[in-house]
């Protein structure tokens, strides 16, 4: 048996009043096109999940790229028959086909898993995956031939609902299997002769249904999986649903969130056991973090990569870096891309690093600037310490080798090599390199002029 | 037709437990007070609405003085009543006064004026704004002739309800509308033989409809619109109300809000579609922000101008500052009032600007403070400069013209002038002017003492 | 009457999937035990406290050792009823034991003490504390001989339920009040013939009152104080709970807090009234904040002491510091443990104090390091001044004294004295101590070579 998934991603999504294709809104952390794809291809390899385009074709595509899915253009908005229509070359190969909407995110692999089972033992032309939510106002209801058969009738839209049909609770989710040959030899009945001008899909049931096909439902258990978002505002109840159940998943494994309805956790994020994530924290895109952490308020983690026991004060920003077990973090301090921050090595507060390496023990507490830098093992770094690792032109490495000590308020001038176990004198400016062992000061000697500001003082109360 | 509106706000608020008065308590950014005359001004001009003040008269007035209102005194606290006595000389050029209550801010203009047309259309001497809570308990109710009619028979307190009234579902606002002669010649009639011995304004309807006149009541649409606070706790259900409603606001309008139940938007913010706003961000005053800008978490902007296309990374604190378009901020940036912050501009981590206009742009990307401060286009300021703008004693300006290279950890005495084109050497303090093109360097060269490290070492671990 | 308390703490909580023994969780900034123990201490002194520990023993121990309570081990787990056998010795000189949990932190002391009362009055051997909870799913029930008695007729497990008995609404707590001899005349009745093989506590209900002895049952007033928690989601229930019934406290007591569910309060914390919270802001531990002030939002507080009239501005942490009146702090401020900022001090963004005392009027607005730090009264210090306090093997004091002015970019290199009115020019290095009055320098003169930057353009130009 050979199955495709058509996901359909080609609509603009007027009621967002956005510029950006419907699909290419964010939730979680990912476009909503992400989710549904990443669902999709846990049921079929990415050859045979086909995605419709249309508004915004080059963004779509774009956006997904890395996902290596494949493409089929509706240049024109003609509606989810045209969509399937556009796509009958490029699924010629398929016995069935699931249709899946591109901005229905929360639908798990399990459920498009079930639509297809389902499916093929009922031996249908057509499945329609259903939802009974608590309120079916504003949706289309499927009407079973009786209320225990798998065999639907008629699809009826909120519109045209009778009185009694009004209080039908099932409702069409949009979201479809068919059998491939079926499908297109009748998808030519469907007609535009609605406001819109468009071919809905849905009409399928009723035409394959005329025809003597089998047209089949199966209700998905929770309804909120079949959720769309039509305006911004339930686009963002959808991402709090996502983001909360990442919380929810977290905290079963043991996994201390204070407040989670104040914690932004990407879908993808891990954590371990014993580990304690505080209010306003993100967890963000790939973000790992170990056992027995403490992930202290408003930190955020952007892909980041973090060992056990480790320690991110309050207000912390790491972006791409990876942090050994055992390190203190913070507060305030930004590990921007690039950084690895080794073994119980120390970040204090008002510190940047960049594509800077620290080694085991390492330590740079206060106000410092680390770019494009290695520090070596048991090295300190004095507070108001700065790499100039910029000339204006280029970008130069800095080199401070294991057991160094750099006196505060440091200017480093780079490229720059201070030797092990090498010394340098608080406020000096450093621009050839150091020797092992070796004192290095580049500052002038203290003078002082008795009286000075007394008598300054004294000028300043003559003048005003 | 003459129209006053009289607005409510002389009284304590003693379940508060506050000093201040109960008008001056802030929800959504601004006193209570503030949101009723805002409201009241799109009904009629500054010179028709009257506040009536008594404690901490003085502190109200000045809180609201920017709105030009009138003030009418009422230095006894001795009821609502009393407070219309003390109002009869301000108000005697009108034919219908509104009584509005400066602690009802979420009243709408549009159902002022719903209540004034309904009163003039029903020609009432009196007419009730009332509403339907889903719990009426506790208010006072209006009882109608019939249900239907829009004559009301009596308003009867919650104390005295008779077991069939407790069912009543329509309360008293407190807010009127009168035909100022009927009020006037019949307002000796109210009496303050009750528990607190006030005159109850509340009481007129009894006496109007006693006398003859016709009393009317229409409701508010919405009940949360009469909602007063009489605790702090109310008072902050308020608030979040008014945050949440402008976030929907901006939402269906376009911007991305992430978890709008943890964003914080004062009433008066606009936003361009396609910005989108992280968690815990707050935009405040008169915060105004373009189209596609992303304003990352922890970020708080008060009366900040933003263009379009702008990032504002996690954690800055923007102040009564302009940003022109394409500019990078933060994070933890700290944009203080009077910064200009140009096109494509760049102010990065632990960066103070104060005062300071940066050109196109130009970088300060790292632990800095430009105060006083002129940076040309295209200059770039190191890291860990620091603009010294006050002496002790004045403050002085530094002018840094376009496309200067400020090296790292340099000390600018102001006043200074850096021509276009210059180097400033990093670690450099410079204490006069610099030629345009020219290099510039105030620092020592470094000397090394090979061994000194080890031999310190040496000596360190003999004592111990 | 002899009354002693015993608090059940030996168990693992399996279903948290962590390692750490339930009672050591935190919520509301303490481990759950704490909040019993402090819950148990109004009612008896810590004397006659008992705390049954098996579990991680030494490290429940270790947690509430402060407390000065007794240790009963239960070295097997062998259930509730086994962990009383074990305390038999411990317990002897009471004629009353109050058995708690250790698990259900929100237990008032009014309710310990409205238990003890009931049962004393009833004379019972065994008083059972019920509670009405909206869903009593999952929970034992207990059944009163008649729907008004006190007297119990039985506790039934949910899984022992009769379809009857599923509708009883009053659960049993696991909290209970026995008359000590005949508690353990019986307690050898317990047998473990059931799925875990333990001894169930509850079991004594049925035992008692088939012996004759009189078992009756007291409802708790509010059904969320007997609430345990199984998992960590439902402790993170327990935790919002109890830092929202915080935030409620102080706002009846006067205390603005914006968006109280997004505020955290620990419950030992006091705020005087008029005092303003913004969102995200975090009072823990045993912080005190007086009238007047305004915290900021994203500020941490973490047993910090306010005085009143205090702005502390976005994004601070203040940890285990002292700060006087009218002081403004922030924003990104960091008050280390030690720090004593004076009156009307100011400590500005991305300064950190360690150990360091601020006198009246000091202001350090940017940037800067003080550590080991004492800052005389008026004093100036600079953005970007550095005390140096470590040299590598010690720490060292920096005494700077009144009304002087430390440049911007300074490097003090302690143990340094700066005297009484002395000046510190801008971006020296200051290494010997400074009489009063006097001006010190530790810079280099400036000089300028003209054209070099240009020239140095023309070359890299020339190189690409």
């Amino acid at each position: 048996m050979r199955l495709g998934i058509l996901i359909m991603a080609a609509g603009k999504g007027t009621r967002l009043k956005s510029k950006r294709a419907k699909v290419l809104h964010e939730i979680g952390g990912r476009p909503l096109l992400s989710h549904v794809i990443a669902a999709a291809a846990q049921i079929v390899t990415p050859q045979d999940i086909h995605v419709v385009v249309g508004h915004q074709a080059a963004q779509v595509e774009a956006a997904v790229s890395n996902t290596h899915v494949q493409f089929v253009q509706q240049t024109e908005q003609r509606g989810t028959g045209h969509a399937i229509q556009c796509a009958e070359a490029a699924t010629r190969d398929y016995e069935h086909l699931l249709v899946l909407s591109g901005d229905v995110p929360l639908l798990r692999p399990e459920t498009i898993a079930r639509l297809r089972d389902f499916h093929l033992s009922e031996r249908a032309a057509m499945t329609i995956l259903t939802a009974a939510p608590a309120d079916p106002t504003g949706y289309g209801r499927v009407v079973r031939r009786s209320p225990k058969s798998p065999e639907v009738s008629v699809i009826v839209e909120q519109k045209a609902l009778t009185p009694a049909q009004q209080q039908e609770p099932e409702i069409n989710s949009g979201i479809y299997a068919f059998r491939r040959d079926t499908l297109y030899q009748h998808i030519g009945s469907l007609h535009d002769d609605n406001a819109h001008h468009e071919l809905y899909l849905t009409d399928m049931a009723g035409i394959l249904s005329a025809a003597g096909e089998r047209v089949v439902a199966i209700e998905a258990s929770d309804p909120i999986e079949v959720l769309g978002a039509n305006t911004i505002a339930e686009m963002m109840d959808l991402d709090r649903e996502m983001r909360l159940t990442a919380a929810r998943r977290l905290m079963s494994q043991g996994v201390t969130i204070f407040r989670p309805d104040t914690v932004i956790i990407d879908v993808n994020v891990e954590v371990g056991p014993d580990t304690i994530i505080e209010p306003f924290v993100q967890l963000l895109g790939e973000t790992k973090v170990g056992s027995d952490c403490r992930i202290r308020s408003g930190s955020v983690l952007e892909s980041a990569t973090l060992g056990d026991g480790i320690i991110v004060r309050n207000s912390c920003v790491i972006s791409e870096s990876k942090i050994e077990k055992g390190a203190r973090i913070g507060p305030f301090a930004h590990i921007r891309p690039g950084s690895h921050i080794g073994e119980s090595a120390h970040v204090g507060n008002f510190v940047e690093t960049k594509k800077a390496r620290l080694g085991t023990g390492a330590k740079a507490n206060h106000l410092a600037y680390l770019g494009d830098a290695e520090i070596g093992n048991g090295t300190n770094i004095g507070a108001g310490t700065i790499t100039c690792n910029y000339d204006g032109v280029h970008k130069h490495p800095t080199i401070i080798q294991d057991g160094v000590f750099i006196g505060s308020n440091s200017t480093l001038v780079a490229p720059l090599v201070i030797g092990e176990g090498a010394y340098v004198a608080a406020g000096s400016c450093i621009t050839e390199n150091v020797p092992a062992d070796a004192l290095a000061l580049g500052r002038s000697r203290q003078t002082t002029k008795p009286h000075w500001a007394k008598n300054r003082r004294g000028r300043d109360k003559g003048q005003s």
